[in-house]
């Protein structure tokens, strides 16, 4: 996906908003677990149920990965609905945070962007900068699809080693620095967390024009007002992501209803926004 | 596997290798690919081959998930073989470069340590360290599991951040400084590159006493001869590892034999290493 066809998305939908699948069978409704695939369902019903409110979806992979070889074809089967029935409706995001050296940086590239080899066609992948250009360089080799680098995380140990630095610039300074050396806006995003929005500030000096995908709304803290005070450009820049607030909302048999209100009630605040930001 | 169990494994086998399992279907010799699961079988007879040579196998997860769900199953055989078939005569490692927020963290966790639930029982897990102490403490809470944390890698990229810092410490000394207040040397190692060998005498400086995993002896240029000069300590200290030197030692019929033969050279340079040392 282009960044054109995404800002066509978030002005099309008014809304900026992300739907984390972070899908865990200990709070799934209890009248799914007798089905084959509990999860995937879940997954389709919470798609199904906020497809027009919602521009991306950002599966997380480690729920799917603690259940071994089936969660991985959950987690198959939900990229494949995600792509089948709402072509070109939806960014999809896969939330891996991978990174290796460059050769094994490339196989990971085919499991997220090579459908195939792997079954799986995601537009973006998390990815970790640790280990420098050549680990991320390979997943800019896909026309179209997008790295979303870890810059400032949401949570507690962020500041381990992300504010690490000399005078000049902090480690998550230097990491947006660099990388923009490796790829453009049109192929890079970066990983910025609600839960320190007012360091979206200093962000955006460094990336004006990249989109940020921003965790740590609801669950983990963040405000949504905040993260657009400081983190909002005038393509929007923003993709914001909520995960358990909304596929939570309810535990049950009205769980997909209720994920649908709460999605609207965030998505009329973004619209909101976008009107304020002069964006639609 | 304790410490203590590891440190027996490398006298009784008098060998410090680690055999990488970077499964390339695109390497593996033509009579294998009309198996079913091809994958599988070059590591079943790499394995056979080996493990009266080796002490660990590390299963690289990018080459499995590059073919998506049928990947996974092929790395979910190749662990439970390694389990099932030389209890407790190998360590066997994930290498995952996983790392997320704390309860995402504790998903990828269940996933390498805890065979309930994904069907896989590695020893250790490799760890990204740019999200910080609550992404890593999660692996830390299985006992008997290992974390190896990326410190410094072997890769050019390596130079990108790990050498990032004030005046007093470079990144990668500090993930080295920091991590030892989360767990001790009984459940932690670190990721040292053999490409920057003289490097591992600072290593050293902060961590004399862990296990070092280090990549990139053979294919990437490093020297064993180095590695054990600035690397090795009391109890040896170090797992090196080879991954295509070996496993593509030849692309005939003869793959598994040719294994074992560069295998003997590399255990017997370390067999003199550690009588050297002291160790043995």
């Amino acid at each position: 996906m282009t960044r054109a066809d995404l800002i066509n998305l978030i002005t099309g939908k008014k809304s900026f908003l992300c739907i984390g699948l972070d899908t865990d069978l200990t709070k799934v409704p209890s009248h799914l677990l007798a089905l084959e695939d509990p999860i995937f369902e879940f997954n389709k019903s919470i798609i199904d149920a906020t497809h027009d409110l919602a521009i991306a979806y950002k599966p997380n992979f480690a729920f799917y990965e603690c259940y071994g070889t089936k969660g991985w074809l959950s987690l198959t089967k939900t990229i494949r609905y995600l792509n089948d029935a709402y072509p070109g409706q939806l960014f999809t995001i896969a939330d891996a945070k991978r990174g290796d050296i460059g050769n094994t940086s490339q196989q990971y590239a085919r499991a997220m962007f090579d459908p195939a080899s792997s079954g799986m066609n995601f537009d973006a992948v998390t990815v970790a900068p640790y280990m420098g250009e050549d680990s991320v360089k390979p997943f800019l080799s896909y026309p179209g699809k997008w790295i979303i680098l870890l810059a400032l995380t949401s949570n507690k140990g962020a500041a381990d080693f992300q504010f690490y630095g000399n005078g000049n610039q902090k480690l998550f300074e230097q990491v947006l620095t660099k990388s923009q050396l490796w790829g453009s806006n049109e192929n890079t995003m970066y990983v910025a967390g609600a839960t320190r929005a007012e360091m979206l500030g200093d962000i955006r000096k460094i990336v004006p024009d990249h989109f940020l995908l921003v965790p740590g709304v609801g669950a983990q803290g963040g405000s949504l007002q905040e993260v657009a005070k400081y983190g909002l450009n005038r393509d929007c820049g923003l993709i914001v992501n909520s995960s358990r607030n909304i596929i939570y909302a309810s535990n049950g048999a009205d769980f997909a209803e209720k994920a649908r209100s709460e999605s609207i009630r965030i998505q009329q605040e973004m619209e909101q926004i976008l009107k304020k930001g002069g964006i639609i």
